[in-house]
């Protein structure tokens, strides 16, 4: 018996995962995550018109032929900002409907695996059906390896020493408080950059941090991108883009 | 084939592993993590004396009999303060040490695998190895589940929506830091609760979270211990212990 079988253990009916699928490099994948995509009846996932899915992308080389697979497709993406209630609407909507398709897989007793990029309860769009089912199907979850983990391992940077404070932050956030939080931490990431590269950069100037940045694009994926954020000309970064700042705490 | 083989890749001759394993449970070790503690000629990881080692008794059970293992032992723990300049000298001259042991291994074309509970680059002790070693020998560093995923996962709390920050606190803080940072918040992790258990109660409450935090101990380990905080009466916590308090951000 392989180890994955031993260890990474089985799916059971009706019930609902959360599978958290790493930052980008399959091998990142858990061995309970890996082995649930072998086992669950239906695997789920999201993903935008017209492309892959980043989660299913991860996990291609898990994924044999003839898997039940179910594709829940954004109605929107950044067409228009996350703050307008049109977006919320529509997403609203979308939510509903994607749950009430997973429901109906567990009600008829099929195992369902979500995926999730990253770890399900760190900004993951599993959430928004772990709120909606938790009460009315058994859920397990599955943390999975962040997306910041896999930047600031390819950025070959230790994150935080001794006791550093670590802040995460939205790039989503006004510059203004973008540069007050970074200049008050001792080690950030900021996450979510796409068109609000540029005012991080910004900000991360104003708070005397543009020597200790690191842009890192893709990071564990095909075609990461790792550079200095000072060397970084471009104004909005893809999907899968963060800027870590590395703490100074102590060595011994 | 199995999928560990396939996937999980092989070790090099020589080469220095920082291997992630994640929060407790064996079962979130990643692929990589889990084929290099197969292949690496010699396991290497730090205990207490006295102790098993909490990374190797994370990996119990993937290792096979007649493994070459280089235990790490520390001199000293927290019979005296991390500030203190005695504990700090004794420290550095152990990782001294350890790195030289380490690197004598490597030297003689021997790969070795040295175990970080959690990430290796999140607050872990593979980092002080890490900064003496990786401009000598090769090295490659397989990100984990931090612990903290473990927490908030098993606590059933996403911990950041929508736009959230998340502020990661080390206990060892100041009373008045730890409220203050704790009130900026909107998601916050405080860690290495040991003896600064009832400092961190007292912080919460002063930043009024303590409805929304939970003590989280030994998270996905056996004898795991989920509690809200208010109920929590002991003044110190074990090692893998720590509080976390789940963001409100935007839900849809």
């Amino acid at each position: 018996m392989s180890v994955l079988d031993a260890l990474g253990g089985t799916a059971a009916a009706g019930t609902l995962y959360g599978i958290g699928v790493g930052p980008g490099d399959v091998r990142y994948l858990t061995l309970r995550a890996a082995a649930l995509i072998g086992k669950v009846d239906v695997i789920a996932y999201f993903a935008k018109r017209g492309l892959v899915g980043n989660a299913r992308g991860i996990v291609a080389p898990l994924m044999s032929p003839g898997r039940h697979e179910l594709r829940l497709e954004y109605p929107v993406t950044d067409e228009i900002p996350a703050a307008d209630p049109a977006y919320q609407g529509q997403i609203r909507d979308f939510y509903e409907t994607s749950a009430s398709a997973i429901s109906a897989h567990l009600a008829a007793g099929r195992s369902v695996g979500l995926l999730s990029e990253g770890d399900p309860f760190f900004y993951g769009s599993f959430m928004h059906m772990w709120r909606r089912l938790e009460s009315r199907h058994p859920v397990e979850v599955v943390p999975g390896v962040t997306g910041m983990s896999g930047c600031w391992t390819r950025a070959n940077q230790p994150i935080t020493w001794g006791d550093d404070i670590l802040t995460v932050l939205p790039a989503t956030l006004d510059a203004e408080s973008l540069a007050e939080r970074l200049a008050a931490t001792d080690a950030a990431v900021v996450m979510k950059l796409g068109r609000n590269l540029a005012k991080v950069r910004g900000a991360i100037e104003r708070a005397g941090l543009m020597s200790r940045a690191i842009y890192v694009e893709r990071g564990t994926m095909e075609n990461e991108r790792v550079v200095p954020l000072a060397e970084v000309v471009d104004d909005r970064g893809p999907y899968f883009s963060m800027v870590i700042v590395p703490g100074n705490g102590r060595r011994l």
